[in-house]
């Protein structure tokens, strides 16, 4: 089943200035910064009750979030859903014939999540994911 | 101080569409569909969690919701965080002098809640709010 919202990922240009303004809404720093040499961004957390919110700057522009960025310029990106069983709703999901999964292995994430990205055409360009966490 | 995500909206031009691909990926119908008249929308609401996962079709071109489906097209649309004081964590906001307030007094929601909206050009064009549920 489908626990909770994990994380909701924006894309921006500097994430310094990301980080500002974000703390001026949340009223304190990020918990944690992250470089993702593989996925070619780097980022900013700051955790709000059970869910995530991750700021993405792209450090390459051939990458997921870079692409993102050139297309659809800097705002709301992702929006990732924690499972307990990331094989069996990735199946349940690709049976219905109405949204699709954008892969059929997991990729890793951060901190060993372990992640599937739904396709995005279905779901109105927004890019949604399912995320299990490693022990 | 804010307490958690507290919903997060996407913009659909076809609310029963949405619902049967919100209801694929949550394997779940949305726990209410509501009628907003003054805010000019139609809505239905899947609870995950702390956060709900809210669609949200217009039913006016001039309303906000109109008006965002017109100039961003589908896809996410609002990301709302909960308040235990409303007026202290807009004041504390706007005094950052990083981000500010795009209202002075709270418009209202569906079941009673209070919402004061963040100046979404501050925020990428993403359009934050604050949220504090009524008694």
């Amino acid at each position: 089943m489908l626990t909770r919202v994990h994380h909701i990922n924006f894309i921006v240009e500097d994430l310094e200035d990301g980080i500002r303004r974000f703390q001026a809404i949340l009223g304190r720093p990020p918990e944690r910064t992250d470089t993702l040499a593989a996925r070619g961004a780097i980022t900013a957390t700051f955790q709000l009750g059970e869910t995530a919110l991750v700021l993405v700057q792209p450090t390459r522009a051939d990458s997921t979030p870079g692409r993102h960025l050139a297309e659809h310029g800097e705002g709301f990106f992702l929006l990732s859903l924690e499972t307990d069983d990331l094989a069996a709703e990735a199946s349940r999901i690709d049976a219905s014939g109405v949204v699709g999964m954008a892969m059929t292995e997991p990729r890793h994430g951060i901190k060993n999540w372990r992640v599937m990205d739904l396709q995005s055409d279905d779901t109105w360009g927004a890019q949604l994911q399912l995320v299990q966490e490693g022990d």
